[in-house]
């Protein structure tokens, strides 16, 4: 029943605000038009604080943070959480550097974030403060599987618990969790790792599902329009969007093509994916 | 007869500098390219200025400006327009926050842009001095419509003539004006909104569209080689090429393609253009 | 017999580190990602020097370099050498400004680059101190062809014997050399000129060649495991790759496709090139 976050999102066309990195920012704006948000990328503290009060979400990305841009975080950041905009943090590349994960720390010192999204090095990074984490890729000692899946569970909850946030955990099997719930999705493809930004692409459109749910909580969960916010189902609606495109992309790839194209393909499945598509495709349980 | 146009920036081969976002760079360095043009991007204050001097043309776009790359675009205007290359402004966001607002307009103050191109809350915001913009999209409430043609028609001249410059307002309805004349284009499809940049490629696309008229002026409107630069017709072809590339790409569309792939076929297009397709498929009153 | 190198990149999957314009880094990211390395980028200088720790190559490239970028350049370089990372210097627009020029001329005074890649104009202007550059394309004047391509083989044997480096000056006519040998490389499309940043590109690509030969020596000349770190063939099959990925991709092109689409299925035939298919397309001679 996860589609109808996914037609919430085009019935209200969240506008939101992304403070992101250089190398995959075009993919993001085009990923959110697609799910039938509006995009808007301003980072010079100057900027960012008025362009933030216009907007539904910000989306936060470190991935090219420098000293000029993380004042823009801050300053956005602030200004969001006052005016109960919903807010994402995720902590690209947390782990690799400690002008990231200080700065992913110091944000989540700043606000409560609504979800932070990241792979599995960079929320261990988070919760213990230094990871192994491998450039901008998660480690592969740090996955979730069968094998440490009741581990991972309480992992998340756990950092959901003593964070407030939604943690968006996303691998092979994808983990969103507040302290009482777990989703554990099952969609994607593993050769999604072979293109850049679907991370970040993720992250700006879980930012657009819990905007418009935020705006319009009647999309919640089996509340007719009584009901209170429901930014967990939200969230995992994203999460298993995006993995379905990536399988529904995966089918159309013809046989001389490769990651380049499976990037557009993604995108486009997005633009044509509806409640229905979403609701037959989505593939998790609850823990 | 706009087709000419076309053909001449595939024989001049103009080299375009251009200071734009880092969210849509990428796609507007492949539309010149794609066109016969050359880009080159560069805006840091100390390098900016050099580039531009062996440019035939200047293309500013504030999409993600920031206090370093705002220095680089005054001292690049003021270096292009004292060089008499042609230059071309796109206030991204201008009514969105002051920044914006005030970045274009003092631009505006510091030399006289041979074109403006804008949406329809981006321009109204330069003249009236704040706006309704959503971000970086249009208003609805300000859109150009068959309703409210005749005034916007007048508006456009008006502020064509206050400013020196010719103003290229975009949207459902394409507006192209010096004070005397103003081409009404219905090229374009409104898809082409759902791809993030085509206004930042059409501003791309225009300035090459100048700068080749500017250096062979015999491209000119029917003046066997003895006229004189025709700017306004140009910049209606640049315009109408884009809405046209748009069409056609939208034709190449297969059923289970989005805009992520439609961005491309938009570009492939351009890059397939002749001038009888674009005189054939150009659709314009001029009033 | 550079089929194994490419293999080799796949076995290592390298991370490499790359400061590199906000024009084509996406495409840099997908390209590496598509032939089996990991991407990652930054430039700030607080984040670069722990970033080239804990990666295999340092890929730097000028294109739209600014007084920040450049810190970051200088203070990565320095570690990644200290570190006997692999290194490589890619002078976009060296000869259009001296801002490019002299960044490009003092990062090699800093350190001795493995290689350092580059157009025919640009890399002329690193030996001569100016040069006729284009924008960021060569001039048709410093194209290497049949006519001049024994003062070219000198040229570039030269420039490698005086700065250290491996020469990859590439263009219709690519050439790849050390002091003592040359390989004269004629795979590749002219279109490819027409979509921006495939030089970048290659140069991501030579990176990730580069540090996997050097992580894993035995996929070295003939050698069965006990010779040398090869360099200069690691780089030749680099430029190999990507020149028979144009023409592979040229050949997939449907009637109504351009540039951008030409783009993607470049990287994807980077996706989907073997060692075998490699061999069986490199077009080169040895002098």
């Amino acid at each position: 029943m996860l589609g109808k976050y996914l037609e919430n999102v085009r019935k209200k066309s969240p506008l939101i605000h992304n403070i992101t990195n250089y190398v995959t920012v075009n993919d993001v704006a085009n990923i959110l038009l697609a799910v039938g948000a509006s995009p808007i990328m301003s980072d010079d503290p100057d900027d960012a604080v008025e362009i933030t009060q216009i907007c539904n979400g910000l989306n936060i990305n470190i991935g090219t943070l420098n000293a000029h841009t993380i004042k823009g975080m801050f300053v956005s950041a602030e200004k969001s959480f006052e005016l109960k905009h919903v807010n994402l943090l995720d902590p690209v590349g947390a782990g690799a550097s400690k002008l990231r994960t200080d700065t992913a720390i110091k944000l989540m010192q700043k606000i409560k974030f609504d979800v932070i999204r990241g792979n599995s090095s960079e929320i261990k990074t988070l919760v213990l403060g230094a990871g192994t984490t491998h450039g901008v890729d998660a480690d592969k000692a740090d996955t979730v599987s069968d094998e440490n899946l009741d581990f991972m569970v309480k992992f998340v909850k756990d950092f959901a618990s003593s964070s407030g946030s939604i943690i968006a955990l996303t691998g092979a099997i994808d983990l969103v969790a507040d302290s009482q719930r777990c989703y554990v999705i099952r969609n994607g493809r593993p050769e999604m790792g072979k293109i850049t930004g679907t991370g970040c692409q993720l992250s700006g459109l879980i930012t657009a599902f819990i905007a418009a749910e935020k705006a319009s909580p009647c999309a919640g969960r089996g509340t007719a329009c009584g009901g209170g916010v429901n930014l967990l189902d939200a969230t995992a609606s994203g999460v298993c969007a995006m993995g379905l495109a990536g399988e529904i992309a995966f089918k159309n790839l013809k046989p001389d093509e490769g990651n380049s194209t499976y990037r557009n393909r993604i995108i486009d499945a997005i633009y044509n994916m509806t409640g229905k598509i979403l609701d037959d495709g989505a593939k998790y349980e609850i823990r």
